[in-house]
């Protein structure tokens, strides 16, 4: 295979990973930025020494320009562009998307990308608008899987070929094309036709059409979400299990007069103060920046630097276990984003499965993080204790009289031999001063624990504060204080 | 007076202000980075390239030093120091807390610093510890303000003095201070001796004392949150009103090999990216920065860079009226940190007085919000609605036969009248997929909304999804759907 994906570390359903095309290998995730060739704010050659591996640049503009077509055909991409790292190439099917129809055919385009040297080429896939009807959906799907099939029998199986996963808004689409392009071989595997869902704020539909599809994909395929995009959701999309982002923002914001954060946009006119530590906002002030010459340049400038950033924060917290966190920090930046979280969070049981076994630590970080996956596999873990006939649970670690053995309680864990208090996540879980959420969801681990023990006998010692909401949440259960 | 403050804008009691010292004017809220003149990471003069408009040093370690003494009384602190713009002088306070003796008196040091020529004087005042008892915190305090009017009445009125507020972690004492300092005409107000409080991260008692003086101080003093700190915890300061920052985190931190960002810290030696846009980050790998011979300074240049883009993030969201949302973000990077915004929460009211009328937004964030200023003002202000008798409050918006009006709902603030459809908060705010919290909070202001119409007939007209709580939150109230 001329690609191949290995995955070094990982936390939720992120990974950080090495991706080799041909010869070259680049680290994962990342970010490729956007190269229009009529209009380079900033050169390859610079993107380089900002230490990017990996541009993404269009094939069909390539094809049909009267500037370029004829200098990559015979010089090939890499000169054209002065970039010796990897180069993958968009085929046409964005301009489809927008423009309905493309003078160009999938197997020309395949054969054109092949000939300018492309690392990675897609085929003419059909991007399906999120507000396709289901058989349009379906119709469409099969159009794409048809083109794939094109490509392998064209072009052999060893051929740096994406395999985009399409499928509209429709979830058994998304795993039917996932399953459909794992079973073909395919290591490559862009998620298409999301930018809509992104532009419309559909969190929440994006996260289930990305579950859908990444969950049927093979865990070695390389994971590219198409055309994301804006940074503030690229932690959401890393923990779904995405290693590739394609994002023209940088530039596309900056000629719109935008101002990129990893929390969100501002326009610059409106600012009166430049909120970042980039060296564009250490050596300008907001007017300075507003009435600058160079302006789109410096605002590119800023939007890459922001968006490399968020690159290397996802990297870091995925190696020290803590994306959970960034997630949590980035989408309460806007309420859809947030309602996309917490949509993830309602796949925290699939999730679970594939997430780490320890991390760095456990922050609570709000009644969100009672449902994150180390709470789902700590409750679910219960049910392995070997407990005696009467089992006392004390918040206040005191023992009683009558009991074979005692658990302590931490919420929103709930019940812990002590054995277990130096051990993840008990022992390196930290949370603010006692809320309801947690302390509910502590009660469930006792559910949990009493419903897998039905030969033992429960008594639970709580302080008066949580008594109440004990009787509710654990109906049959002894309660004392 | 030599010290004088003016709010330009404010969001909570946050306010971006302009503080005048003689002749020269800085921008609020600012960080003065402290400078310690033997060693000098970052030179007063790099800083000024920086935008930096002030800073600070210890007049105690220019009187006891051999090498600096002289130099500072013959040519002034501005010369010794390169930098013309506002320099503040701490008394020796902070070795007394550490030390628990210095060798200078109050007069002494405040003769001192003015012969040294600073601009902001501050007495030698006892900081006293939080494990200090209750009569031990009021006796320090009352040297405290001894050595204040002793300071006042030797140097006159308009001496450039600083007014440090004590008490210790007794809200009561800090109130008394704040009241005492404010009544004496102080302009210039430090809260002293919360350092162990953030050391400790005792964010709860950190609101509590903050609050408790800043609330007794004017609005008109400046309030400098003396040794603070890290930048996570800025946007909560400034939110309670805090103007000023000091901080040797940038410096101290980078000896450590630590790295600072606003939503904590990292050890240089663990990180493998940096998540960072600044230029040291952007140009090193985390490899390069960690085994770099410059490592110390690049890394406290860093710590710089990410603090003053902190500051220009507040001054923005102050602007912007994005205050709570960015004290949401910060405040959930540490549970205790989190404690600490909920502490600051169950403040609303006193808040709520000082905020401003109307923001740029409302951007949910979590059930946290439901306590945010707007909504207990919005709810306090629904007993001004006028209603005739038969009030139906309808979620889909339909009327019914036989109400004479009909008003609609919106969590998690709680029913509107079609008239406030696009004011503030109700058209400005946004939020995800209704949740649980929201729709209780709203069902509060149904409650207050009752409560203050005892003329009215209510009828509330919600979907199945929310008749549950509804019965649950509004006892006696007749609940359709």
């Amino acid at each position: 295979m001329a690609i191949r994906f290995e995955s070094l570390d990982s936390d939720i359903m992120g990974r950080c990973g090495k991706l080799a095309v041909g010869k070259k290998i680049i680290k994962t995730p990342a970010l490729l930025p956007v190269i229009n060739p009529h209009l380079q704010l900033i050169t390859p050659a610079e993107m380089k020494m900002m230490g990017i591996e990996a541009i993404i640049t269009n094939a069909y503009i390539f094809s049909q320009s009267m500037q370029y077509r004829e200098q990559a055909l015979a010089e090939g991409l890499h000169r054209v562009l002065d970039f010796d790292g990897v180069i993958m190439t968009d085929s046409g099917s964005f301009q489809l998307s927008v423009y309905g129809d493309v003078a160009i055919s999938n197997l020309e385009t395949l054969s054109f990308q092949r000939d300018i040297q492309s690392d990675i080429w897609v085929p003419l896939d059909i991007p399906t608008s999120p507000s396709a009807d289901r058989a349009t959906a379906e119709r469409e799907l099969a159009i794409t899987m048809e083109r794939l099939r094109e490509a392998q029998e064209t072009f052999g199986a060893d051929a740096p070929i994406a395999a985009p996963v399409q499928g509209g808004i429709y979830p058994d689409l998304r795993e039917r094309a996932g399953r459909h392009v794992g079973e073909m071989g395919f290591s490559f595997c862009p998620i298409g036709a999301v930018v809509p869902l992104m532009e419309g704020y559909r969190y929440r539909e994006l996260v289930q059409v990305v579950m859908a599809a990444k969950t049927a994909l093979p865990q070695s395929a390389c994971v590219h979400l198409f055309g994301a995009g804006h940074p503030a959701m690229f932690a959401l999309a890393t923990a779904m299990g995405c290693d590739l982002f394609d994002s023209a923002a940088y530039a596309l914001y900056a000629k719109e007069g935008r101002y990129l954060t990893a929390h969100g946009s501002y326009k610059v006119d409106e600012l009166t103060d430049l909120p970042c530590s980039c060296s564009v906002c250490r050596s300008h002030t907001a007017a300075e920046l507003r009435t600058s010459g160079d302006r789109e340049r410096q605002l590119a400038l800023h939007n890459l630097y922001v968006t490399l950033a968020e690159i290397a924060r996802i990297r870091q917290a995925i190696i020290d276990g803590t994306l959970w966190e960034l997630v949590d920090e980035r989408c309460r930046s806007h309420p859809q984003l947030l309602s996309g979280y917490r949509e993830l969070l309602h796949h925290a049981e699939t999730l679970e499965k594939h997430d780490r076994v320890s991390k760095r630590r456990f922050f609570y970080r709000g009644s969100e993080s009672c449902q994150r996956t180390e709470v789902v596999r700590y409750q679910k873990n219960l049910s392995r204790l070997r407990l005696g006939r009467d089992v006392l649970i004390a918040f206040d670690g005191n023992m009683r009289e009558g009991f074979s053995e005692m658990l302590l309680f931490k919420p929103p864990f709930g019940p812990y031999p002590k054995e277990l208090k130096e051990t993840f996540p008990i022992g390196q879980s930290e949370i603010p001063d006692w809320d309801e959420a947690m302390v509910r969801q502590g009660y469930k681990g006792i559910r949990a624990l009493i419903q897998s023990h039905p030969g033992s006998r429960f008594v639970v010692a709580c302080n008066a504060r949580w008594i109440q909401i004990a009787r509710e949440e654990l109906p049959g259960v002894e309660v004392i204080t």
